[in-house]
């Protein structure tokens, strides 16, 4: 009988890190580790479920870090298809149900990590469960896609929203061979960028063929006699469809935490602290999606669903159980993506994140390329930049371009973390080599450029 | 007639840089600005002469950023042709000579700046100057080169030297169909590297057909009864050559300013201030690859010929000349290169630095892919990093892998910069998505390391 028990609810990214960390850490006769996950699958990558249905990831398996049974190998009592249904936090237990059997029963925790993840928003609208409308955000919803494509004789897809989900699916449909239509509520696609970023973003996808309906309102689906899906309506129009793919974003999921009264953020998300401990809960942990993170930029909490960040939860959380000592700062907010050719980046405060926290600021955009201009394969970019007025502290960053574009956020993600201003930014030893960059990396030339405008006075 | 009169010494990155920048900054009015350049070329990348051998760059003007007739309608009283042959510093003046008349003529300054460039080491060997060996410094020397390879029956072709210059240039004459050999002294090649690094970049191009002699002191060129060379001479072998390219790098071209007494470092550059004045003169300015620089992480001043800093310097010297104020800190030794598909970067401190300046460090190394695993053409890539020991600041990165690998340095040069440690580094907000990363980037993986060997003692 080990010492302490941990007691994991959800088995994807954050928590199974967090329980392999602590298994490292404490070995089985010190630390016995219960892990309950609804589906039947752990530690997957949701965020390559867009490029499983596009044909890039051939297999689901691939996007399978760890199996179940890989888990168990290590010493992780891991209880698939079962899920948790009530937190008793004064007395440390949780009551897990067997969604096959129904079976219910209670289990003991000394340490309680919640990783219980993100709900695909849903509306309540009609026909939303027809059975040719799906979600991308488990391996069950890619599997059911999967099907319906193979499934579907027509060629007409809408996507219902233009974030990172609603652009990747644009383009696995437009590589199914479908005449795809993307219909948001927003202006322009992207509403992670600014306004002038996401409309580089609809020029671009509008050139691939992609059809995209800003400012609509979905206020059904349209069923056939058959039951499935034939069109999407919104309040002036009706868009054909033979397959719907929903990407309206996601919610933490913290029902369980919310009963049982653990501190919320505004978006629902858990509260920790840098140790990712919720906050006022020394026993009880929590990671990954269903959590806030600190913007180091605005200095506010916020929710983002990423993969990236529930790995490092659950590398923190798992250090901390396992008994060493480990933080999670914050993030920057940085992101990036991509639709068919056309990389999007961003990283730091929007205009209107900036706006909110009375900061003043002031924006460039500039031009630039990959590579040496003279070298093959030199392609555009467009990087916005914005600092603030007066200290000239840089606050954000957002990247459209082709090729090489994209991870050169990092650059700013590295720069706003270190709270740099673009004037410091203008002499960063950037690696440079003609087929790599411009001997100016276009970073330091947005950096110039906001550096002129801030010793301008803005 | 102006006000003042600039002078500028060198026509390339810095020099013409620097004399645009302060043309920006002040009218013909008020400024004139003369500058002298050898060559018939201005502003042109010395960095992309290996790439324009090696076909990717089709013509030469396409490394020309700007022609002598561009800087003239610009302002600039640019004499092409014409050498700075002394340096009357208490005189306040130059002496200029026309290198095709041979006339002589003073000009006076009230700022200078010196933009000399640098030199290829060229050892007084026998045989160096027969018409088939080729430096690659300026494009006279570039366009000697594709001219000998048009003319040339052969097959063969030598190397001496495997840093960048030499490492691009095997690459280039690989894909002109050459049998290349690789001659170099050093235990192996990219001696900007730390050795295990380094083997890893000898076996890459072993594995591309490249014969790479390691340990090999070059005693001369053989030469037929043509005078033509026919092969390398090393202290225990010779490699036949149809033509020998000369890669052994570069060294400050400070001839002018050492007659004058201007102070110079350890290898010879011209020393400066932030400012890039030339330490001790007030109206004396320098930049590119006639300059040491201070290096931001041992603190000592190195030579790093690269046009990228030279275009920074030129920036800061304009800026100052023009009656602004900017700075140059230093760098951190970051570079990126390339050959064939191997990617090649580094930045901060080899090991050996690190023993130089007695700092006590330790290194990991990992392997790691460009993209999520399961992401079609995720490339591998190795990481090294060094981090101080007991504070865990980060000194160095060095990367070798194949597509998506060298840029990544950039990561580490703007950590560097701010003085961060392994530890901070393992929670930085990189972009992810399965196309751009795995969701640990590789940069990320190794600091996790590092923190994990600091945290142990080391």
């Amino acid at each position: 009988m080990a010492a302490e028990r941990m007691v994991v609810v959800g088995g994807d990214a954050a928590g199974m890190s967090a329980a392999s960390q602590a298994r490292r850490l404490r070995g089985r006769d010190e630390l016995e580790i219960v892990a309950f996950e609804r589906t039947r699958f752990t530690s997957y990558s949701a965020c390559g479920i867009p490029y499983w249905i596009a044909g890039d990831v051939r297999e689901r398996d691939a996007l399978v870090a760890r199996t179940p049974r890989e888990h168990a190998e290590r010493g992780i009592d891991l209880r698939t298809g079962t899920e948790v249904v009530e937190l008793d936090v004064p007395g440390q237990r949780v009551l897990a149900r067997d969604l096959e059997s129904g079976e219910e029963g209670w289990t003991g925790y000394d340490k309680l990590v919640l990783a219980t993840g993100a709900s695909p928003v849903r509306p309540p609208l009609p026909g939303i469960d027809a059975p040719n409308v799906h979600g991308v955000q488990t391996l069950d919803d890619g599997q059911a896609l999967i099907d319906t494509l193979a499934r579907t004789e027509g060629r007409r897809a809408v996507v219902v929203g233009a974030g990172y989900i609603g652009v990747e699916m644009a383009e696995a449909l437009l590589r199914h061979g479908y005449e795809v239509t993307v219909v948001h509520r927003g202006e322009q696609p992207m509403s992670t960028l600014d306004p002038d970023m996401g409309r580089m973003v609809r020029d671009a996808m509008t050139g691939m063929g992609i059809t995209v309906v800003d400012g609509a309102a979905v206020t059904g689906i349209v069923t056939g006699a058959d039951g499935r899906a034939c069109a999407v309506a919104t309040d002036d129009a009706e868009y054909p469809a033979d397959v719907v793919v929903l990407g309206i974003g996601v919610r933490p999921r913290t029902e369980l935490a919310e009963a049982a009264g653990l501190p919320r953020g505004t978006s629902g998300g858990l509260l920790t602290d840098l140790s990712m401990r919720v906050r006022g809960h020394e026993d009880i942990w929590a990671g990954g999606d269903c959590v806030e993170v600190l913007d180091l930029v605005s200095g506010r909490t916020r929710h983002i669903a990423l993969g990236t960040h529930a790995n490092k939860h659950g590398q923190v959380i798992g250090a901390n159980v396992g008994g060493g000592y480990a933080t999670f700062p914050g993030v920057v907010g940085t992101a990036v993506s991509k639709v068919c050719d056309l990389e999007i980046a961003r990283t730091g405060l929007r205009e209107k994140d900036a706006h909110a926290v009375g900061l003043r600021f002031d924006t460039v955009t500039i031009r630039s390329t990959s590579r040496a201009g003279y070298f093959p394969g030199a392609a555009e970019m467009t990087v916005k930049m914005t600092a603030e007025r007066r200290t000239g502290r840089l606050l954000g960053v957002q990247i459209v371009g082709r090729e090489g574009a994209g991870k050169r956020v990092d650059v700013a993600a590295v720069a706003l973390t270190a709270g740099m201003t673009v004037e410091q930014m203008t002499s960063l030893d950037l690696g440079y080599a003609p087929p790599f960059s411009p001997v100016w990396d276009p970073v330091l030339v947005a950096a110039r450029k906001a550096t002129a405008k801030q010793r301008a006075g803005g």
